[in-house]
């Protein structure tokens, strides 16, 4: 199964509203800190996937414009889009890239700065990403709208309520104030959730991710680089990918998203793993909360626990640290940011630092097992990818 | 270096003005032949690759789209872009995964769909591909133009004339003749071409690749699969991969594309090549004549000849079959049509049509060496992919 990758080098810029520097320079934030943090240069890096969904300027080369802001002109290079799952497409590129021998040393670089967008608007543009002829111009279906489908599928099913949803939003503001790279920094209470106004009911304003300019990068290597540049790689064991239908009408359920599943019992096997009961393997997850119903739906399509469960653990504060498993510790989509075409690699960058013990104080989870889990969700299960990373060394 | 990969399906659509079909049928097209030349079907293929510029239309997801239709949901997906070299990335990234065992079956899709597109209007979009703030707004270059500066310097510095360039368009018209995929049909003569008007001086009318609609698939497979798929697989020997800068104005030299010799050069010694007089290790090669210019650049640039001398080949009809090298067998991007996302797996599917001698009459090549070379450019070279296939399987 190809050469064994490690994760060694991570930049992330600070995620919010970015009308101080344009594209180049906003991925520049993420791509300086990461070959500082490797002590690599442009000239050591043999492959490079650059994720941005795009659409919002006028720049339709947008890989080329930053890779030449970041002295990177002459490498292999190519744009990835998988809607909100770009991110984790292009980490999954460039883990194929070292891992076939094609790279010693590759970089995912996702970036998006959306707050420029012209016409369309964000959310119009956004709303189209399902099947836009169909869904978006016959039934005016919006990006809140298909998750509220969701929401109250799976209310409706399991009984969660509007404040079960809710305490989602709160760990992750709560997580988020301490993490200074987040959008939003304050910690948000119940009546703050629950007497915002309504998006698509019954998703509210504080169920909703923010719309959000933001880089980070990742750079990776094989096992005989890697041990070269750094006494603590962190290994990738396994990324599991998936798609769903374009059409949300031809989904089977609505209180789950199948190519999230199909994408978690790739990457489980892939990495040797049960794909039931999965929450003891991981000291945190990092999962794609564009939505608060989205994370709950998460828990369970990760097998954290069985379904109809996941409210639960949102409700009983069990993805808190010192619970079952701590989720989303940077805040998450929801109060990190969520810039699409770089949340991939943000929860990549995230979860390295957590298993080096190097996240920002009281947002660091306790490392046992030296392994975390990514979930990046593209549309609404149009794309989904889930990551393993490990400090052990993944077996042969 | 990884597993040795295979092609072993291949599909191409009717290339031309598609306002039969939307963009889902048009990729469908060429799936369907990749799964009837290779006995596959949706659920064999374990990584798709969907090369898709677009922008044209209001889908902003084409790869999910095109992927419901065609049987593959569910499947790892993504989509690829690397302006009109989109093709040859999405055949690079289906490769590693193979390579790497990632996939045991992987399929490139390309399509475009241009012919529908609103504002801004497909030049004006195509335009904007270099550095689109500086360059499209401030100087208003368009890509025609882009390609008129290289053709101004390269036959002010070597003396090549509009005849020369003119002898490649009537070359590809016509092979294209005799490729009833290709969108255009009739053969030119020199007064048709010289007497056309001027688009970017010196570049006229049929020095230019027209706006396509079309597609062409892929399937490659690792060799243990591929042995069982097929009797006669075609190998990728090598690809080479590399970029320029986004900014004309920081290139170095404009009598060839700097990132296209970097990804040749990548490409001959992944193979084991030299990478001078290059032209006796092929029977073939599909290179991307975006712009008369731009093929006889690609003769010096995959080092057929010196540099300065391509233009000698085209006037000496050293690139017709029986000359030095058969270029553009298939008509090119000048008269097959350039969908930009396909034209790379195009290019693929006719050079491993060639080496399997089942090109069209007239435009069948002589198989002796048994290699073929693609040259795939995206943007005036801001993008360079070079894929070297053979018959032969490549050695350890």
């Amino acid at each position: 199964m190809g050469r064994k990758v490690a994760i060694v080098g991570i930049g992330h810029s600070k995620f919010g509203v970015r009308n101080d520097v344009n594209i180049a320079e906003l991925a520049w934030e993420s791509i300086k800190q990461a070959f500082e943090s490797s002590n690599l240069e442009p000239k050591d890096i043999q492959y490079i996937s650059v994720s941005n969904v795009g659409g919002w300027s006028g720049e339709p080369l947008p890989a080329v414009v930053v890779s030449e802001y970041a002295g990177l002109t002459g490498k292999p290079l190519h744009r990835v889009e998988a809607a909100c799952a770009s991110g984790s497409s292009a980490v999954f590129n460039a883990y194929n890239a070292v891992s076939s021998g094609q790279a010693d040393i590759a970089m995912a670089i996702g970036v998006e700065k959306m707050n420029e967008s012209p016409t369309p608007t964000v959310v119009e543009f956004i709303g189209r990403a399902g099947n836009y002829f169909w869904e978006f111009e016959n039934f005016g279906l919006t990006f809140p709208g298909y998750y509220a489908l969701y929401a109250t599928a799976y209310m409706s099913k399991y009984g969660a309520s509007e404040e079960d949803l809710c305490q989602v939003a709160i760990k992750n503001h709560y997580y988020a104030s301490m993490n200074p790279k987040a959008q939003f920094q304050r910690k948000i209470d119940m009546p703050t959730c629950m007497n915002s106004r309504y998006i698509a009911w019954p998703l509210k304003l504080f169920d909703s991710s923010p719309i959000t300019d933001g880089s980070a990068a990742v750079i990776l290597a094989s096992e005989d680089v890697a041990k070269k540049i750094t006494d603590s790689p962190v290994w990738i064991h396994s990324i599991g990918a998936a798609s769903g239908s374009a059409n949300l009408s031809k989904r089977n359920d609505f209180t789950g998203l199948e190519a999230a599943q199909l994408a978690a019992k790739m990457a489980y096997k892939k990495a040797g793993l049960e794909t039931e009961n999965t929450a003891k393997y991981f000291d945190a997850a990092e999962v794609h909360d564009c939505f608060t119903i989205a994370e709950i739906m998460a828990y369970e399509d990760l097998g954290f626990v069985k379904r109809g469960e996941g409210y639960k653990l949102a409700k009983e504060g069990q993805t808190y640290i010192g619970g079952l498993i701590p989720v989303n510790l940077s805040g998450g989509l929801k109060a990190k940011g969520h810039p699409i075409g770089a949340t991939g690699e943000s929860m990549v960058v995230e979860l390295t630092k957590q298993l080096l013990n190097k996240a920002d104080k009281g947002r660091q989870a306790t490392i046992k097992n030296g392994r975390a889990i990514s979930h990046n969700v593209g549309g609404t299960g149009h794309y989904a990818y889930v990551t393993i990373l490990g400090l052990d060394k993944p077996k042969d």
